[in-house]
């Protein structure tokens, strides 16, 4: 069975760099903590490879089209990995993801949310597997996201201990 | 002690069959996640006994009344209910109600949110009783939730391993 | 090593009585719901040291500046830490905070919800420490808030069982 490293690297996919913030901003939290076996997952956005926030900025239904918001949920999962993989080193330590909340910058009305969140859950349980990869989710519109990110989803996760 | 089920039935309420999404929609993940002695609910709304989303949609405040309100979030507790039966065959198998994420699709300047997630709050403690339904809980105000439903709570419990 | 307590007296900082609901309102939910090693923390608002609604009220952005939202996410931290002393008696029996998610009352085009839950994660991680205080964050954008608050936080945490 491919690790997932190899799963990622065979399909071109790069995790990014670490989040570069605004000059000025100083977050004094984790991107993960870690406890027993159990990993939570701090509130990511997608990434270029160099840590830059991705474009498109804004509100999907708006600034930000569906299939976009697609593929920011998809750099979301690659962020989310990135700074799983920086922690625990492997990322086939990971045994099972167990919770994804996925919250979208939804334009007034917009209300598609879970198929934009769906570039998220795609990519996991194409990499993980049906059943490691299987999560509860919530797919939801809030008003506003750091930086005008289109998605960021925070997640819980088992690992390894 | 009567089971759950027993309860629900001498109150006459029904478990709702699993929801029909709009032609197209696919969703990925597990509308309960169990692993070990937890399970990780995803975000539920209120159905009808067939599946279909439960009317009135929109937003509390504007088109939905508070009362409304609060019956959808007591039929997504059953939502969920049906959800954690079709999972664990026997809902007595949950030994205690830990978090529930109430979120409530609100119309500008409605801030009663507590007063609306109470729907699924009374319903479960009367179901569990003071001890295995006590649950910590948000109940927060969204942009936007999927369908343009009312209500949408997500949950996390312990249950018999 | 000085105890949380003498901390919080060090610097002159006052856990809240209880929240006064406003008249007629009950809520039914637990504070916070501890379970074996865990403690699931339900959404807080910041208060007085009498218990009534910290003010300002409203939006962050717009009646509220960030600069007041980050001293109510600070004051929530507190009103965090007296159910907890209630609950556990001692608030040294936290082994470890894990997850904690903010929530910010945004007004149209405040996206520095970071910045006003930093209040929060300074003085968690002030008191208990970067090891002990250490914790995945969230921090985004609500459409509304109960009672008009500027800023509400859940909170899952280890503690000695």
């Amino acid at each position: 069975m491919p690790t997932i490293e190899a799963k990622l690297e065979g399909q071109g996919l790069v995790l990014p760099a670490p989040i570069q913030l605004p000059p000025g901003m100083v977050l004094p939290f984790a991107w993960v903590r870690v406890r027993g076996d159990r990993a939570y997952v701090s509130g990511h956005v997608a990434l270029d490879p160099d840590g830059a926030l991705a474009k498109p900025l804004g509100k999907v239904g708006a600034e930000v089209t569906l299939e976009q918001g697609y593929q920011a949920a998809r750099g979301t999962a690659l962020a989310i990995l990135a700074t799983l993989k920086r922690e625990l080193g492997d990322l086939d330590r990971i045994t099972a993801w167990l919770r994804a909340f996925g919250m979208v910058n939804a334009a007034p009305g917009f209300d598609r949310m879970p198929l934009v969140i769906n570039g998220f859950s795609d990519l996991i349980i194409e990499l993980y597997g049906p059943e490691r990869g299987s999560h509860s989710r919530s797919a939801v519109g809030l008003a506003e996201l750091p930086f005008g990110a289109p998605v960021e989803i925070e997640a819980e996760l088992e690992i390894q201990g």
